[in-house]
């Protein structure tokens, strides 16, 4: 019988460390950087360099948003995220609608019903009372609107400066009640990439609201929970007898469309192909991201949803987004091909072709 | 169908938002203290009026250390917990340690067996690299001492002074798959307490580390899985045909052994008298407490165990829990009776009786 303390560790790692049998690869970096919390390049390389390969398990290694767990018979998903946005408040919600529906979101993706969540507060002294009694309601208006309890919970509490008001993390449980592969290693050639709505929204509105800028059209975050908009897809999939003709599904958050689309075609290890004229932008968007210097491709959604969809229902699967409330500007964007593989390219308006890459760092930090 | 957005709420929320139909209990704090992460009165006021009386559902009410859910015919534990214990190494362990073995002992106490563990990871732009590694390391030594895999994560990066270091929360899923039935409203009177080992060490060890005192003898914190000492413990009870003779087990964590047993004790309805003179106490710890002005009873513990049994099994129960390297040192520190009603008190050595009250706020701040 192990004590499991790190004595024993110290005294067997040589012999039979779990480290010591194959190296840990190099993590080049002396410190964290923001970037490394980016969703691009450099959080790939962190979480593959200094966790995955350490936790290794075939579940882990699949990268998807939520792991996919047989528990006594049943299959459940299970995931969890921190949300750390600052400013707190903004328009179209706050931090704790993001905490809800980003967990609901991360269950729903995976074809999950979303069922409970646990949130976890890390709230720096000297917040504001009435702050967490509004985030408090706004999270409980959010669970109720998405069907999920919150059933366990966590509170500390840091030294003044030494977090910023508050730090939520949530971890949902959902239960796959139907035959379902979803997974971003499924993606073939011939399928048809969908888009549930306008672009940029959320990471916009955030940006906006931290830099004091004034749009033409008001901006707002399109924070919302997917599950029902999902639900109405995989019902019309269903109907239409092919079920895993929905290959994948992804919000795309930190990183937008590009990332999530880069991460698909790798995992897939094929090609993608988008068309520029039917991407849909708001003006407001697409104004700021001009002056700004942003692509709305690499801006984080709160509320969208990416679908790889067999072709041979892609058009029935469109039309029950576009019926949903949350779906009603859904649109296919472009189209899973054979070549160049793992990589996205884009026809532009003007009749170019362009690659389509994964950012290296940071571009707007703490967006979620 | 509802978007789900704010919109919503603020459309409906006077005919029949969900917070409409009783008021809110009143929080009468303007601004979160320390006291609030503490795990004493201040952080049950937050709780209660906060979050509990948002949140409602008789899952969360019953306020156990893990949520117990009952999906497709399992029965699932379900706990989380944020870690920003400052320093972030120290004797007998680090951040990652604490964040693996607390969730495994909260899934653990609650009868459960530790399966799957997720974990969210907010740094501090500027972490050292190494030192990141370095918790990688004791998490993945941790999870694989106690059994379980780190199925999914997330990472986010905080600007520099906008977090410290780094914070961990943790969640796992346990499957209870015997019939125990173990809540802090379980114990009756007549009841013994059992206590798996000396109390004190890590919050003493945390406190010392952080002051730069120096002991006469060498203080570790007494971070471990408990999940093999209460598999013990059950398979004991369960031997003598009295699974449910085991009644409640909780880890004493923040507030320590007598904040646990003042919940038990309002929970159960129930009275409990310890007895000082038995009570396990490192030297060097008795020490420190005597120097800094602290008890004992109220300093956390990261791999200790109480447990209340029924009076026929607690002799062999205690045996096995000896027989453990984990509970050596366990002891029986005195029984649930009738009265006081929702009260612990001590029969002290001189051989008087005192009050082991609640703690009102924060003795020691971020301990775990």
């Amino acid at each position: 019988m192990s004590t499991g303390k790190l004595e024993d560790r110290e005294q067997t790692s040589a012999a039979l460390g779990p480290f010591g049998a194959c190296p840990l690869p190099i993590f080049d970096h002396p410190q964290i950087v923001l970037g490394h919390g980016s969703g691009g390049k450099l959080s790939a390389e962190l979480i593959e360099k200094v966790f995955v390969s350490r936790f290794r398990n075939p579940t882990l290694e699949k990268m998807d948003d939520q792991a996919v767990l047989e528990i006594a018979g049943s299959r459940l998903a299970f995931t969890t995220d921190s949300f750390v946005v600052t400013p707190i408040f903004f328009p179209g919600g706050d931090i704790g609608t993001l905490a809800i529906n980003g967990t609901v979101n991360d269950l729903a993706v995976g074809g999950a019903k979303p069922l409970y969540l646990a949130a976890a507060f890390i709230l720096e002294e000297g917040l504001a009372a009435a702050d967490l009694a509004r985030i408090a309601d706004s999270m409980a208006f959010a669970a109720q609107n998405a069907g999920v309890q919150l059933v366990t919970g966590d509170t500390k509490v840091v030294n003044r400066g030494k977090g910023d008001k508050i730090f939520i993390t949530t971890t949902g449980i959902g239960l796959i009640d139907r035959a379902t592969q979803l997974s971003a290693d499924r993606a073939r050639p011939g399928d048809k990439i969908l888009l549930s709505g306008t672009i940029g929204d959320h990471g916009i509105t955030i940006l906006s609201q931290r830099e004091n800028l004034e749009f033409e059209s008001a901006l707002a975050s399109d924070c919302a929970a997917l599950h029902d908009l999902i639900r109405a897809m995989l019902d019309e999939a269903e109907a239409a007898g092919n079920l895993q003709g929905v290959r994948v599904m992804r919000d795309p958050t930190r990183g937008g469309v590009a990332t999530v689309l880069n991460e698909i075609a790798v995992r897939s290890n094929a090609g993608m192909v988008l068309r520029e004229s039917v991407l849909p932008v708001r003006d407001a968007v697409r104004g700021a991201c001009e002056m700004l210097g942003l692509d709305p491709l690499y801006v984080a959604n709160e509320g969208k949803l990416v679908a790889i969809v067999a072709p041979q229902i892609a058009d029935r699967v469109l039309a029950a987004m576009q019926r949903h409330p949350l779906g009603a500007d859904s649109c296919i964007i472009g189209e899973v091909v054979e070549q160049p593989r793992g990589m996205v390219l884009m026809k532009t308006s003007v009749g170019g072709t362009r690659v389509v890459d994964v950012l290296f760092g940071e571009q707007l930090p703490r967006i979620c």
